[in-house]
């Protein structure tokens, strides 16, 4: 048997050793809980200086969490939000963002490559009328890195952003491959947040251990964000041990360390699949369109990887880690160069 | 200024080392993410093993989590649950269990040392019609170790059951001091958990770090629970870390040394307190009658604690953790006595 | 078998003429449904009027629906409401409080005659801190005439209003037997509601057929109401029959000539129990002590009530309707005179 | 300025005479209120004789909350319920049922003519795995007739019910104009009936007043169904003029009288538009794809009647009540055969 190369998810990854540390570091016992710790209470700063933009940071145990208490705070049960059609909130949260907002609904809006457009949400949102019979269209929400592995520019986001303002919509961010998105780009966070009222800034698939971050831009909200974690079960009585792993992330730009490691290993995936990608290659996920007998093919030699689309479609997706080896990407390349 | 000694909270206590450890040990990535590790799929035998009877444990995030999942599983959104006027699910969870039941209403019944009984439920709940217009009686929630630092006995929580059962309630454990009672009382723990349909299985206070375990003992709810804990943003992505801590927390009867610990000093504050204390001493909560001026005096002294009951009544709590230093437990019951 | 009368309760009374006749008067077809017909676009002028406040009226189906919308919103899902131990929203509304609010809770406070006092909400809710792991205290619902059949005085709810406004609460009322209150109280209706945010106006009870009104004064939750209202299925195709029965009821001051009649039924019954009252009559409910075997022979008699209190009190509730026969109360009365 | 002819909507229509002389039947006061009194009771019966199963009936103030109260008692929160994409429920019910349902979420599905098929629904839910990440499909709702004004024969909603059935999905009806329906068919309704869960059975487009009927065949659900209706504020405290309603449509076949006259109107203008029809005209409901400036020139003729679909496109909606005089009927159909 072969050894075995996981590209499923960068879920399962190692958490990274700077994370390790600031776990360890606040192990001791502290003189307060839940969020009276220093580590808490460095959040905000911390994020507010990351972006150069006053906000709030609190730490929620998954992404799902993040997601749906940001959208709940931004939208009331009679909203809507526009997301894409393969948004994680609409296709893969068991209906949280309907639990946390009380019934609000999802409008889905198609796009190329996991992207949305101002013309593609007019053209999918065109019938909704917004009178009383309907539900009130109140915010956007973008996935940053997208569910197909591509990545926003500033500008993009500038002109969603536009659109959403001029129709009085929230905006929010699901970062869950924020670093990703921000080590593609490769400029600073600041004007990818510009506009946005709450961000899931993403800590876990990218060498975190078990806190997401939500950062909350709207501060007129704050309290109503601190009151919705709490009632979700979401307010740790040691909560120095969220705040610590999202502190050593951001921290010395060890969060984008990480999604370069990463995205360089799907960089190289993706030179090797050639024209056989489904969808540009910018952050850490690979879509590729195999050949018949080749998913099986590459199993047998140890890769492991989810198939993607249609079943019998030969799609597969591709996920490269802060810390998958060198030598499984090398040789996972070579195997697809070869296919 | 003197060395300040923490009886506030077993919130902020340090983790013990086997959970630490516990966590290391599964830092290195790993197959599979969510519950598809080993150590979370070794969570139902453990509990199973440790109970004597089967069950299903999950990990989430919080004690407050635990207690409104299980709770949202047992009752519908027009189900009445009854519990301890004083009960932390009343108390000191913003509204969760109404918010993860859909609505359901909690319905108080006090009792004396915290406890409740059957006579004293029939009393507070007699004038209940439970017709159509009202709420329907679905379940019973005793806290165990109590807020008041007492500890129902098995013989107790038999007749709560049968008073329960013979309503067709459901009934649910609040254990975030659960080890705390079952140290008290020296025997096993399946006598206590014989007749439950749901227990919050408390860690964190204990020497845990971030992760609780509801334990439910009624299997045909087992995929509500699962659908209901993702839903609620409390299925990680890395599982293993939140298991790998429960885990170490049951074996070698780690979660047992860590509570005799704690209910040790907390014996040794009491028969420092001698007849001022408010309740019998039975977990590791002390709650004192002080005289007039003693809080401050104590305080000077470098203790900390939170003040109980109303304001000006000179009740105090104070909580011995499995970390207090055994110095500060002498400081405190020699000042005390001294009082 | 001696003819029946029934006292037990308004809630089976029959609609006045002119409920009926304002029913007639708008059954042909009309240009608009919903709420686009002549009628229910009168509505917000004419409480405007009867109020002396501008404000907004929208009919509801039921007493519940009334209090259920208005008090969801005026209270976020974390919030709490302050509300009387008997008060029908937390004792007959099968938790229709918890269910459109999103699970906000009830606080309970006792009060002498089924009214609350400044004093006595101070009393009951001194031990709660209000901090991030509670509910937050947003509203006060008072209900007037209240479950006891007494009536809160202008000065009273004057009283309560500024002890709601020094903390920033809410203020409901639930008037289900709003009309008795005023009809008791003799003066127009301005002074009970300048006060609030929110007036469950009660018309069935009082010879209307199938509709009550949310009065809505803080008109920046105008669209928020209307929403939730659709979305609770609230908003009528044909709305027209509910404006049109809840104009009927308000025209001529017919909701007054009503309410006095049933009151004055309430007053003869209280001349004849005498010193057996068990609080004051000052609506069209009377509550009795009477002596043992006394229910059952007025039940052999032909008089229908309901037993009230405790099982054996020989406590019984004797509800006057608009439409009670004078020989009727007649009869009872002598009966009470003469037990 | 000329005569106006209303094709807007049957919601705006009178009550027929029926409906009225069984309204003004049950004025005089009641021995008991809700759903105690002589008319309430006789509703299972009627349906069940009627549809030749057992089955509970409820009765509402909308077809939104009919709708709704369904759905929340045939799936759990964490439920998807696959719909047409057009379906009521999803487009003009503000959200009630995600509200009712605790933030179940609908799975929109196409077809044509406002029609589901089995292969439609296998499409349009191929990519729906249904893992714990995902919600659980649990029940499909057809609309009959459809938004199309289309109607499902027996034999396609047995088809679609085998589907469904044998997914463990359950099914419901939203009936609106089931009346229209069975009008078209000319066949009992039993046939259309044999496989549901739960139908709202609509009465109010149908020339009924304020109460539409929720049909529960399911009667496992019968306490839940009661229990979710009340605390939704639509059990009335005069129950008997719903059920009253209710029964004078349904007495003496009117609902059918009704609808045949609706659908006969109908018919009328679908011949005069010839194959500028839309859909298959088989309610009463008649769409049209007109020329430019074809609908200015009909309105400046006195017909009032919704565009539909996309602005500019010409198309629009005409709808037939059952009272819609038959003058008026004529003359729109001379200016849609002249157009």
């Amino acid at each position: 048997m072969a050894t075995l190369f996981n590209f499923m998810s960068d879920n399962a990854a190692a958490p990274c050793p700077e994370v390790l540390a600031g776990l360890a570091a606040v192990a001791p016992a502290q003189p307060a809980g839940y969020d009276g710790d220093d580590c808490s209470r460095r959040l905000d700063a911390l994020f507010s200086d990351l972006f150069g933009r006053p906000c709030m940071a609190l730490p929620v145990s998954t992404g799902t969490a993040a997601n749906a208490l940001a959208l709940a705070t931004l939208v009331p049960p009679w909203g809507a939000i526009a997301c894409h059609t393969e948004a994680h909130v609409q296709v893969d949260e068991c209906g949280a963002p309907e639990f946390f907002t009380g019934g609000a609904k999802l409008l889905l809006c198609p796009g190329a490559d996991g992207k949305l457009t101002p013309a593609g949400l007019d053209a999918a949102l065109a019938s909704h009328r917004g009178d009383v019979h309907q539900v009130q269209l109140g915010a956007l929400t973008l996935t940053q890195a997208t569910e197909c592995g591509t990545v926003y520019t500033a500008d993009e986001i500038a002109a969603l952003a536009a659109h959403a303002r001029a129709r009085g919509w929230r905006l929010h961010m699901d970062g869950a491959r924020f670093a990703n998105a921000v080590a593609h780009l490769g400029h600073g966070p600041a004007a990818l947040v510009a506009d946005l009222d709450a961000l899931s800034f993403g800590c876990i698939k990218n060498g975190g251990l078990s806190a997401e971050a939500i950062v909350l831009f709207d501060l007129a909200l704050a309290d109503q964000l601190r009151w919705r974690r709490k009632r979700a079960g979401q307010m740790p009585s040691k909560g120095r041990f969220n705040a610590a792993q999202i502190i050593a992330m951001v921290e010395n730009d060890v969060w984008l360390r990480n999604a370069r490691t990463a995205n360089a290993g799907a960089q190289h995936l993706a030179q090797a699949a050639g024209n056989r990608l489904m969808y540009p290659v910018q952050a850490n996920e690979v879509f590729v369109q195999l050949a018949p007998g080749e998913p099986q093919r590459l199993r047998d030699a140890g890769f492991l990887f989810y198939d993607w689309g249609d079943a019998g479609s030969n799609q597969v997706r591709l996920v490269v880690s802060w810390d998958t080896p060198a030598d499984g990407v090398e040789q996972l390349a070579r195997a697809l160069a070869g296919g």
